[in-house]
């Protein structure tokens, strides 16, 4: 059942890309908590995670194809803002959370390749494009299942509740951007609103989740809430960004896929809002909207052409400047906490969120 | 986006066929919670549930369609089990409780649709026969975490660590389900297996998270916890031979469909092991099996010769009589508890159990 479908092509144990690996930059960003990041991958990894074979394997292949463990090890970076008698070793609880918040992501792209139908992730091909749906479905909900366990391990009641809310946000963020599919004149707070729940509500669940683990005081969990939610955001421009700028080997994905496939995000809301004749653009779009479906190759066409100009306009270098004051407001989140080889560590993780290519 | 996909057929906000209707002798049953039942009504219905106007509505639908809310009256009647001070009501955290059981329940209902597929549930059509495949997915998600949010409220860390194990034995289930596709001749034994983590996971959520809540002892908790079990197991059994013996009109759905989607029950395990000429029997599924996908409509018509005979021979008393043992186990394991309205209702649902017809 997790065999490949009849009409598959690929391998979900194929090669991943370059691009789901940490980059050596990062990997020393990632240094001070490295110790913990290995506690987190022998947790996700942990052979009693289920009897049945072909599961087993499914949920390990997932796994293997990586990602950056950003999210974990923010965590565990912010978990550790405030030292601690013994500050060598972070709690199981902070643990058992930054394993939550991986597994939590990774279910949602496994279920993202099923209701957006994509056939790369990550570079290598997605599930649904070789698995029967109904397998990625299953496979999806039991690392819903896993993070749900992993959370539970917390045994702390507000950490379990803000997951269980991010469940939620994660479905609404899905939702609006289903709504906002080929809506090109959304107004520009409805991207934000959709990419708060889309992306910075697992941000969110780690870095508060962490702080409340620690029994940070109220006021510092709240900056904590903050900063997950600042550095979502970054994270989520940037990824918009680089799906124009970027190319298809760093991203394992082709350039312009958002907009192919109907998802228009800050670069073009930018580049809209800049554009000297609107009325002429939003004809000229509307146009070209026509070919989308009876003549996909016309349409792909002029999305290239739409990407250029995006990427030659001053939307990219905007939508930067946009990027760098959440992690800007992020940072000043952190002003509560005393200097920490963490808080530096998180201060470059901003950085490389704003330079990473991938 | 939760709008009609444009090949649907059908309309979710149909009547619900009189199956998804708690029966009049049902009803009274459950008379002794009938309150605390509403409770859970009004908690799943709270108007609360998402800001998303689409996702609200489709929400509202599916929980509209009803369901006999089985599984929260059983955690109700469990929960009252042993009298306290204050016996007129029921606490917050055993309606939360029972309202994350149905709610769970009604989720895997939804996936289940895009997993195999099916065009009717509950006598209405599926979700996922008049929605985009995507929508039915995100839907289900949604009652998931909505799930998830319910037993976060009841604050009880064992409690919500046996729910997310519940929530990984559900897809365990779902996948032996799948592995077990058109075998004919599996063990017996694994077909139990496969039901107790399908069916009774979530029965048994109910009755020991309820008997958790209320501080019950631990051997109370352990036999509350089996209680769950076997009705689960009763409860699934009984449908299985239903599969065979009901109506559409009751069922809401084509008798015979379990074998004719290639799900092997205890009714067709029964017939085969009292079959006198197994031999034959076996070479004549096999031949017939050769028709399923090049013949679609000879294999129906080979299935219901099938269905025909199972009928007709001791299987359907056999299977019976193994789900009358399922619930007599189940009840002696209230023999520690003292006697009570409550007590009663459960014993009489049991019965129900083996009576019901849809």
């Amino acid at each position: 059942m997790f065999r490949p479908a009849p009409s598959g092509s690929g391998n979900v144990t194929g090669q991943p890309a370059a691009a789901s690996q940490p980059s050596p930059n990062l990997m020393s960003l990632l240094e001070p908590v490295a110790g913990d990041l290995a506690r987190v991958e022998t947790m996700m990894a942990h052979r009693d995670v289920t009897d049945l074979r072909s599961l087993r394997k499914a949920y390990r292949d997932i796994l293997a194809r990586g990602g950056k463990r950003l999210r974990p090890a923010m965590a565990l970076l912010c978990a550790g803002l405030v030292p601690t008698r013994d500050a060598a070793e972070l709690p199981d609880s902070v643990i058992s959370l930054a394993a939550a918040v991986e597994m939590l992501h990774t279910a949602t792209l496994v279920h993202d390749d099923v209701i957006d139908g994509s056939a790369l992730r990550r570079g290598a091909p997605t599930l649904n494009s070789v698995w029967p749906q109904g397998s990625t479905v299953l496979a999806g909900n039991y690392m819903f299942g896993q993070a749900s366990h992993f959370i539970a391990l917390t045994g702390h009641a507000r950490v379990i509740q803000v997951f269980s809310e991010t469940l939620r946000e994660l479905v609404e963020g899905e939702i609006l951007q289903m709504h906002a599919m080929h809506e090109f004149q959304l107004a520009r707070n409805s991207y934000f609103h959709r990419i708060a729940c889309k992306t910075s509500s697992i941000f969110r669940v780690a870095t508060e989740g962490a702080a409340l683990l620690q029994s940070f005081s109220a006021d510092r969990v709240r900056r904590l809430k903050q900063f997950g939610v600042r550095f979502g955001l970054a994270f989520q421009v940037v990824d918009d960004i680089l799906d124009y700028t970027g190319d298809q080997a760093d991203l394992g994905k082709p350039a312009g896929s958002d907009l192919l496939s109907g998802h228009c995000t800050l670069p073009f809301f930018l580049y809209m809002q800049g554009h000297p004749d609107r009325e002429m653009l939003i004809a000229d779009i509307r146009e070209a909207s026509s070919y989308r479906n009876r003549e996909p190759a016309v349409w792909a066409d002029r999305i290239r052409s739409f990407v250029a100009d995006v990427c030659a306009s001053d939307a990219i270098r905007e939508s930067y400047r946009v990027a760098r004051g959440h992690v800007d407001a992020g940072l000043a989140c952190l002003d509560l906490f005393p200097d920490s080889e963490g808080r530096r560590a998180l201060t470059a993780l901003g950085q490389e969120i704003l330079q990473r290519r991938t």
